[in-house]
């Protein structure tokens, strides 16, 4: 039997032990193709001006605007119609399309409707005057070269990939990912879903699931496969609790250091938290996967989380909320409580006590009660997170 | 030269089109390892009722509550102590740990707390009485047979994930994901940052880039290009606008059917859409990337999305902000202007057409100005889709 080693933790102290024992990964250069949704490990800067030329924003005629000066319907100019090229011969026109560079010696981009080139005569009649600098994009005006363009610690979008491919980025440094191995210390005759629940987690918080292993109860078989390394967290599901062959603390104690067993959480109060010698960070999960869940999210995901350079946060959105029912709980214990969100007001539905991840599948939302809290009244506003958007 | 056909489309005359033309695809099984952000295509029930048997939810010992009436400090009981087991012994207890299946003939669970089992003895001394029904989920409890557990358009979560595993679901029926394929018929001086672009953009839709192919900017080659098998979607960058060798469109309107070119949308007003005879939608995308950008967003994107099983909304966040300066924009033209986003508060930036895809990654949201409007007043609120939680 292995009893908590001492009275429940508070969700607090353990959250600050995590914070403390955990800092983002290193960084490694992936492909372009690749980065979208990594975190940027480095300011990236433009290598040149970017546009690196004055360019065409739009079809037209190059052209100097001086030349065009009194250019009317009742003045036509008439120009030389120049071949595209990268000098713009004296008194001539040269079209040009959108994104060409422009030729030397060329100030303005005539609109095609205020001339009429006649391609066969070399020749060009021009009914308005240009103005300086029309449709022309200058080098340098979206960005000078060395000017920051993407901020370290910044998730990725579609767009910033867009960016660093006009900026000529071929590779992007980012946060690497941290690796998970994961033991499977539940009982054997039970189907195990902690293993497919923490994979996906895992990859939504920017860990990389590596490895999944059902590992005999027994507390020699559990320290031996502790140690096997490979690993940034390890995370071990089921033998938490405190039954006679839960021993995952003791093997943990034995491997390194156990700095916690038991927490005043509820799902998840059998969780723990440790490390070993040899560096990674070790979650012990309760096996029921509904528990399991709630010490991923708070506890080992934090951990996740900010390795992958995040800050730890829930990965969900907050809101304040009007209750439609009271919400009961006990005192000495943070209690999370899941809700169904509809039209701004937040109703609590089957506890997980109750109905396990079938509660959890089912709500859009859950709430924290603080362990001081005995809950919430009928109709009082409360601090909610949010699965999706309203 | 290929002038847009016709006036400029509204933007809403474009989307009826879109929303016209698709439908979502057809599903697909996949494991459960890969079904995490999935759309399930049909309702996935209980097989088995959840949980499948009476079963323990926490440690204790398995007692009929009746045995144990009446006992207390001054009164102990004592019972034999059966060997775990699948039926408890008449007068007999039998340990019992946390998702064991209940033992024939048991009705509660004492905590061990309430009792001093003696091993060796085989036997065990009781001071409490056992309430009827403690610590037992019931058979069903969580969600009878043939519950429906997850409805379907549903996109998966990490934790349905977990239910599935729970209830036995080796794989989910989930929508495909469409094909794409990219045509880039920008000048090949130019180095392709659409392709990048569209990818990541398509990724983060649901849908997936199977192929990016240059060709040359010649009619014939265009239509051949796009005859070419194996997509629900093609998209053409580039090649939509009015210059000399601007011929997607009439490529388009060889190989099947131009439905529009030339929006009122700013930027993207050279975008294009239509289909091939053989199916699939054809989108046109202007080549400069912020162009081709909000081309995607608006038009490509909608479909992608739709077709991936989504409702073809755009996938940010909307807030109503006070705008901190004015905005201007033209009558007869959607634009899009990008918003720097802080403390429930916009301010404009630098516009696309000045810094390109720069403004595009400064921002952190943006707002859609209809074609009706000349812009916002310093102070108004506004309606803006924001690229991150606040």
């Amino acid at each position: 039997m292995a009893p908590f080693s001492s009275a429940p933790v508070w969700l607090e102290k353990a959250l600050a032990w995590i914070d403390t024992n955990t800092v983002a990964m290193g960084s490694e250069d992936v492909p372009l193709a690749e980065a979208a949704g990594r975190i940027l490990a480095r300011p990236v800067t433009a290598l040149a001006a970017l546009p690196p030329f004055d360019r065409a924003a739009g079809h037209g005629l190059a052209v100097r605007a001086r030349d065009t000066i009194g250019a009317s319907l009742y003045n036509l100019l008439n120009f030389a119609l120049a071949a595209p090229g990268e000098v713009l011969p004296e008194a001539g026109v040269m079209p040009i399309e959108a994104g060409d560079r422009l030729p030397q010696g060329a100030d303005a981009i005539l609109p095609l409707d205020h001339a009429s080139p006649d391609p066969k005569a070399g020749r060009c009649e021009i009914v308005e005057p240009a103005i300086l600098g029309n449709l022309i994009e200058h080098a340098g005006s979206h960005a000078p070269a060395g000017a920051a363009l993407l901020l370290a610690g910044r998730r990725l979008r579609a767009v910033d990939i867009g960016l660093m491919a006009v900026a000529d980025h071929a590779t992007l440094p980012v946060i690497r990912r941290p690796l998970l191995r994961l033991l499977i210390a539940c009982p054997p005759s039970i189907p195990d879903a902690d293993g497919p629940l923490l994979r996906a987690l895992i990859a939504r918080d920017g860990g990389v699931m590596t490895e999944i292993r059902r590992v005999e109860r027994k507390r020699g078989k559990l320290r031996a496969a502790l140690g096997l390394s490979g690993a940034d967290i390890i995370l071990v599901a089921g033998g938490t609790g405190e039954g006679a062959d839960d021993v995952a603390a003791e093997a943990l104690a034995a491997a390194g250091e156990l700095a916690f067993h038991g927490l005043a959480l509820e799902p998840g109060r059998s969780a723990g938290m440790g490390r070993l010698a040899a560096g990674p960070l070790v979650f012990l999960l309760p096996g029921a996967p509904v528990a399991c869940l709630w010490g991923y999210e708070l506890l080992a995901g934090r951990a996740v989380r900010r390795m992958a350079g995040g800050n730890g946060a829930l990965p969900f959105l907050k809101a304040t909320l009007r209750l439609r029912r009271k919400i009961v709980s006990s005192i000495g214990m943070t209690e999370i409580c899941p809700l169904r969100v509809k039209d701004g007001e937040a109703s609590p539905i089957a506890s997980f006590a109750e109905a396990g991840l079938v509660s959890a599948a089912a709500a859009n939302g859950f709430a924290l009660v603080p362990a001081g809290s005995e809950g919430f009244a009928e109709g009082a506003m409360i601090e909610a997170y949010l699965y999706e958007a309203p």
